[in-house]
């Protein structure tokens, strides 16, 4: 069986950072935007509404109005939208672990490939890093004051630990599902990679 | 300053093992047992006595009956003796880390050292990793059933919690407390022990 890799991540810990490094130091695919492009080629539904979905719990009772659900905004039909993704993502990202060895972040990737026992990965970060690490990256790297930015990092965490518990019935950051948690405050993102590809070489090296 | 490395664990963790093998690979000094030895030194209570006390929240409102409280049981008596004894504790430990690199399990140590900005970690298990760990042992190998032996670990590990929880006004165990934190039920201690060193060596490499 391939060695799959799944990183959970906080926004701002520089966990991206650490799984593109990673698959770089191992060779492994490295997957991430790369399954939101994939669901919406399959499903035929833009790329930015696709993504806007897999990082969110369904809200069934405050239908979202975009240009791909003009047509039904019931509540029914945007909940069955919710899970025909969330379906297609189980699929694309099933698909990929079986292809090759591989990191893949995000997207309750930690769940869906249980059976695989794949090595899970959560990354996250003290508020003051996060906060330092977001004012360095260009996404948000807005003319917003700090409490404000704060809570903008808040909430984005908030949303993808809602949508992870509602499909998993599992806690998001929850030491309990991962094998090894990385705070990136004192440890550098690149430190990190190193430091877990380290480990995978140890027992690639063992198999032999 | 000296690069000192604390170490929290659930019991049937191997969390010592990993602490153990980590200091030899470093070539740092563990200080564990020893800790307790100290404080019986120079508290003058038995060492017995001590370890008890170190590993639970102060019951002031239960004395317990030992040879050196027999004096005095009151509950005021006992909370003393209980914050004495933490006391000791928070020097030995200090002087400990002043002292030379090393590895300190247990005992609240991430926290008395914390404006030495200690590299902090905290091993843990699955239920039924723990349980066959402890069948491994010496300590508790008893003829016992597995749901006796459960709820045993589950105890010990609620009052390393609470412990920890009254004296540090932090939670046990909880990621945000720690920089890493590895789960011993893929991932064994000797494997943890070898990626943790690397990590710390490529530090020392880069600060040559």
């Amino acid at each position: 069986m391939n060695q799959i890799i799944t990183l959970g991540r906080e926004f701002g810990s520089g966990g991206r950072e650490v799984g593109k490094r990673l698959a770089e130091l191992l060779g492994y695919a490295y997957y991430d935007k790369e399954i939101v492009a994939e669901i919406s080629k399959r499903t035929q539904l833009a790329e930015s509404y696709v993504r806007q979905i897999v990082e969110k719990k369904p809200h069934i009772f405050y239908p979202i109005t975009t240009g791909h659900s003009m047509h039904d905004e019931s509540p029914d039909y945007l909940l069955r939208q919710y899970n025909t993704i969330y379906a297609e993502q189980a699929k694309v990202i099933t698909e990929m672990a079986e292809k090759s060895p591989c990191v893949i972040v995000g997207r309750c990737a930690d769940y869906i490939l249980k059976d695989m026992k794949p090595l899970r990965l959560f990354i996250y970060a003290d508020d003051d890093t996060k906060l330092v690490r977001c004012r360095n990256t260009a996404d948000l790297n807005e003319n917003i004051p700090d409490n404000k930015m704060r809570r903008k990092i808040k909430k984005i965490n908030k949303n993808r630990a809602r949508y992870y518990n509602y499909y998993t019935g599992r806690n998001w950051g929850d030491r309990t599902n991962y094998d090894i948690c990385v705070n990136t405050s004192l440890i550098t993102p690149k430190e990190a990679a190193e430091l877990l590809a380290g480990l995978i070489k140890g027992r690639e090296t063992a198999e032999q």
